[in-house]
């Protein structure tokens, strides 16, 4: 089990940003497991991720922000500390189909994802059994007329659990905007397209309409605006005139589970961030 | 030098019809070299390519149409014969870019392309010399205010040449509803984003505001409506944060050659055929 | 529920072959679902897969054989008929890594593999709990010095169960000659790496030490000759120097689910037809 | 132009690396473009390459070693240090085949290369028309018993022409081992399968043979041992049973474009660095 501690940085870009950091870490005797740094020339942002490993090193957690803040301060940083052994808690909504679902709930279990599911939520009962399996507790919380008292249910279940990051995990409701800018940038969602093409509703419907040779499948967080937050990953499959409909909804579960699990994966190793509505992964 | 003829159909489906065509050939002794079909769910539709070499076929060409057509009448086809031996005339335009025309004249000298080039025309003078290398007569039509006039030289020139279709190498200037409608089917474009996502203007600077993970190239024929004709042929390449404005374009331009140079090729084979505003490739 | 008849064709080719083939199924009137084929021009085979509805078809599928057997003898075929609501029995063996048994049992569930798993064998106790959650008796063989013995059981509740196909669904075990020679092109195996790249043991690492840019898996049916039979399908994932031999085996999970996944499905479909050590796919 | 040092190290992993590169240019006044490392967990080996501006930089590229070199000597470092206004000098070898070279040419012109290409050398005379095109010295060199002779007079023009890189585009000869030893990792070829499989003569028709369900191409720095070099880059594309052997090697040559020039762009920008028989690209 790594026991490491993560910064992550985003300010505007200057000479010796990368030397002050360094020096900061090198003189408490961090060892450096993985550092990645981005400049966009655009918008004249610095970004960074630095993850050491915590044995060594001479400083407290508890100390760290006292020690650092003057120079995150002198070099107008917005930055973040996260800590390895704390395992996010991950709350999955689901609707009717759960094949993203099957994929993550295997990916924890074998150790690919290193978090916690402290609830599955569904307007569907299609999952208990999976879940059940798993042994994860699941939520019945149907969604007709009653969209406001669900969602008010469904955030006291967040709340008690303190959950950390949503995944919305081909959940077929579309979220309010209070319960959005209750998790922003902490729910994911897998769109079945290659976005921003056939965003909205039934997309493969619309790819096999349109004659495409590819379909995709986009993960994003979710912002108010519906299918339109931050894309964190994205993939692609070959199709023919010989691929119905039905063929293309098959292929696509692939790509969905690919991206989602790797917008997961990204998000609790704390890989992602986001600037300009677009994400960087210093995977 | 292949000597065949490719025989493409398209007819409501019913029993017997790979039957029905597989004896009329049988009977006059074709030598199928490929054939391949494909029945549309949706529509209804049967659509058939089939190719056999002429050197056995006992039904000279000039006699197929007065032998087929009571066959074709009871099938409700619609159909036509092409030669492989009469090599189509291709009329390319190009703007400023011309990496696509480039790929093209490479790809008809190295004997991937079957076809003749007996013209480029371009609103820039860029073009030029690569057009003299490889011997083809170079047309310098610019356009301004003048675009009435200016497709009227091009239709002249197209028309002079007996221009059997038209290739937009990155032809950056609109084509009239009048020029299109001259040309049906017969006129292939390059669009350099993964449609329908970023048709229009500007394509890959969208894409890179946007944020996208993989951009993309499509292929398609030119309708009066702007990038929204049949699709042909599609590509994408990963990018990542890393990679700025320039890179895509840059990563973008391979795949333009490569969605736009098999475009051209299925076409000059007789490979595509379209139905719905979709295409059937039978490669 | 799909009530269809396939039927699989192999011999030289010739002239006539499909228009007798078409005659011999529209007589009958029968509707043609789908229809491929191919000829290879190195062996001068021809190779056919026809599939048709069988509800309005008018020959018993016992009287099948006599019927065609005058036609199969003058164009010297090999032919076999297969009805698609018999559902293959499939056997899956599986060793420690659960992967692709947690996925064949998905997507069997899902409805996108259309057979039975009767039983799993494996030499680990792993999987049992998986196997019991999808109800499917599970047998526990080890295989340590006693291979023979071993193999003997496994035979011996292959044939007790009417298993049609066996899948080795990562089985770290080889199988003996004399077992592989029970079941001619009915064993398939997932390898992972883009074989022949890395045949025999450990490819992750060898891939990993030998600094490839891409990693890949493949299925093929299981041949006496280790990871030399007909290869089925195959993919490749992109990797970095970022990625550390870990990554290699995490990312390259994927690939055996999807390669593994999709044979098995084609298998069942009667999608497959061999020649000349390699495969036709008709999908 | 971009005006910009790159500083290349490799050096056993501690701890401080970054930090005292970091400062060490900073203290400098350097406004760094590009920073890229890599650990390596194996070797436990520290890569890195980091790229400055030299418009502010306050230390005269002359003066770099004398003032770098405690600190290098410190920290055990390998390194180099490389200019962008200083274009490298790229010689290509070519033979029958001309695609790659006809890409790298116009890739050149195009600006995608920031290189010089003073020389190409050949066993045929078939390139000679498109390097006049291109307005670069053709220079043809008969390989037939007389390998030794023909390196001898290759290396003069080597020499005097001061090349930096060899780059062999489809040159279908075997260089000796006292040639490849004289330009130590700077010999980049392109192989046309993807290694390690099919090392060695005709890779497209044992591909072929072998019913491989994708094909690659490889580029890498060429060593005394055939085809065993570092791979640089490498790429696949799907084929299928309807692919013949000339469609391989068609589909083939746009492959080896791709892995080729990427291979040349990496490494004129110094964004390569070999360990253990392996690359890292920082691209």
């Amino acid at each position: 089990m790594k026991n490491s501690a993560i910064l992550l940085i985003s300010c505007p870009d200057r000479k010796g940003l990368v030397a002050g950091i360094g020096e900061f870490l090198y003189k408490r005797n961090a060892n450096v497991l993985h550092a990645d740094q981005h400049q966009d020339s655009e918008t004249g942002l610095f970004l960074m991720r630095v993850e050491w490993d915590l044995s060594e090193f001479e400083l407290a957690t508890e100390d760290f922000e006292t020690e650092f803040s003057p120079l995150a301060h002198d070099l107008g940083m917005d930055w973040k500390l996260r800590l390895s052994s704390i395992r996010q808690r991950v709350g999955i909504f689901v609707s009717h189909y759960d094949h993203c679902l099957a994929d993550l709930l295997y990916r924890q279990r074998s150790g690919e994802l290193n978090c916690e599911f402290p609830l599955i939520i569904s307007n569907h009962e299609t999952a208990r059994e999976l879940a059940e399996f798993y042994q994860i507790p699941f939520h019945f919380i149907p969604v007709k007329d009653n969209k406001l008292e669900a969602e008010k249910r469904q955030l006291a279940l967040l709340q008690e659990n303190k959950i950390d990051l949503i995944v919305l995990a081909r959940y077929m409701q579309i979220l309010s905007s209070h319960f959005v800018d209750r998790y922003p940038q902490r729910i994911i969602n897998v769109h079945h397209s290659f976005l921003p093409a056939f965003s909205g509703a039934r997309p493969y419907h619309r790819a096999f309409e349109k004659g495409v040779k590819l379909i995709g499948a986009t993960s994003h967080y979710v912002t108010p605006e519906l299918d339109e937050g931050p894309i964190i990953e994205q993939d692609v499959i070959r199709i023919s005139h010989r691929d119905q409909l039905n063929d293309l909804i098959q292929k696509g579960r692939d790509l969905e589970k690919i991206v989602l699990s790797r917008a997961v994966r990204w998000h609790i190793e704390h890989r992602i961030l986001t600037y300009s509505r677009k994400t960087v992964v210093f995977d």
